[in-house]
């Protein structure tokens, strides 16, 4: 990770083998899916949130509604967000060596709240448009109450880390020999097949930023 | 969810709608993926690492090395771990309304350190054959340098919450005429092709517990 980043934790930092900190590393798996898990503290108790997250630049945001306990027990206070991708459960030949390929970012400050409408909904047509490129401008505009209903956070991405590991078992030497089969079962999550809204009125071709996610047409 | 297990935090609770508060689907969660976030504080800020989780009854587990801060930091410690499957994309008429389908476990508590051997053993090989049956007796006794090295956590399940949401967008009546695709991308992880240890010496045949996860066979 650059200078300007500085890594979090010992628990981190322990690692070192499975350590990536170049910042390259950890927008690429912050990228890699929506799903993020926020940490946070309610009355001193920790709490993990599972919501869906986006970066703009350096900065992370996620968003829900207004009065959300998860959303105002993170305003101003210490969050971490949690970004993993789990690609593979890793089988050795002994119990000890049995392992997990995943890549992990960790994102660690002070939430902030995204103020004003322009700011909100400027941050919300980034949301819409990282998953679903040329959708904002398909869609109404947001009301002043959907507005008012929701609330934006972001985090500046000023203290992270990430870990990754890849490739196949690494057993003890003595261990090789045992008859066992040993390897990695790769794991990945893909689309299905997209399901038009039952209540679908209107005949509208299905978009580009739907089947970008790879998914066969759905029978219709 | 039953009378003894008690949902937590308001924050869970209020969205009402989409609680699912019986052991039964809690527990379906929690043994759908063995990928957890665990939440703890580490001088009062909230960190939350990806691990491996099992469940053995009314109790969850985990592990890792006895070193690791995240499992010392956790020890007689308030945790929260939390299950995510994420199921699918929501596309809706509006950007408020667009959402995510997902199953989701919450499970707050004081996590205890499994203590002694045969215990650990016991928890291990549980972990081992949860996520590949008859694995556990195919391989070597864990040695005593390795179960010193290694540290298991439980948390009883007695305070819990599960969230789930399912199906097509739920868009308001006056936006139903919208000339845009609404519905949802599913989304779920799958198995590949196995892959083979490149270091394996010995001749095995691909183990049932390998292709239990549904992954074609590999090209040997």
């Amino acid at each position: 990770m650059n200078d300007d980043v500085k890594s979090a934790f010992s628990t981190v930092k322990r690692a070192r083998e499975r350590g990536a900190y170049d910042r390259d590393t950890l927008y690429a798996i912050l990228d890699a899916t929506p799903v993020c898990h926020v940490g946070y503290t309610v009355e001193g108790r920790p709490v993990v949130t599972p919501t869906c997250h986006w970066r703009d630049g350096d900065y992370l945001y996620w968003h829900g509604s207004r009065i959300s306990r998860a959303l105002q027990s993170a305003i101003d206070h210490e969050v971490c967000i949690t970004v993993t991708l789990f690609d593979g459960l890793v089988l050795a030949r002994s119990a000890f060596h049995h392992s997990a390929n995943y890549r992990s970012a960790m994102v660690f400050g002070r939430a902030e709240l995204v103020d004003g409408d322009a700011a909100k909904t400027r941050a919300l047509e980034t949301f819409v448009e990282t998953l679903f490129p040329e959708r904002w401008g398909q869609l109404r505009p947001m009301s002043r109450k959907e507005l008012n209903a929701t609330s934006v956070l972001r985090l500046p991405i000023q203290e992270a880390s990430a870990k990754v590991r890849t490739g196949p078992p690494k057993d003890d030497a003595e261990d090789l020999a045992q008859p066992v089969w040993a390897g990695v079962i790769p794991l990945q999550t893909v689309a299905g097949s997209p399901q038009p809204a039952p209540d679908m009125t209107v005949d509208v071709e299905l978009p580009e930023h739907v089947t970008r996610y790879g998914a066969p047409a759905p029978d219709v």
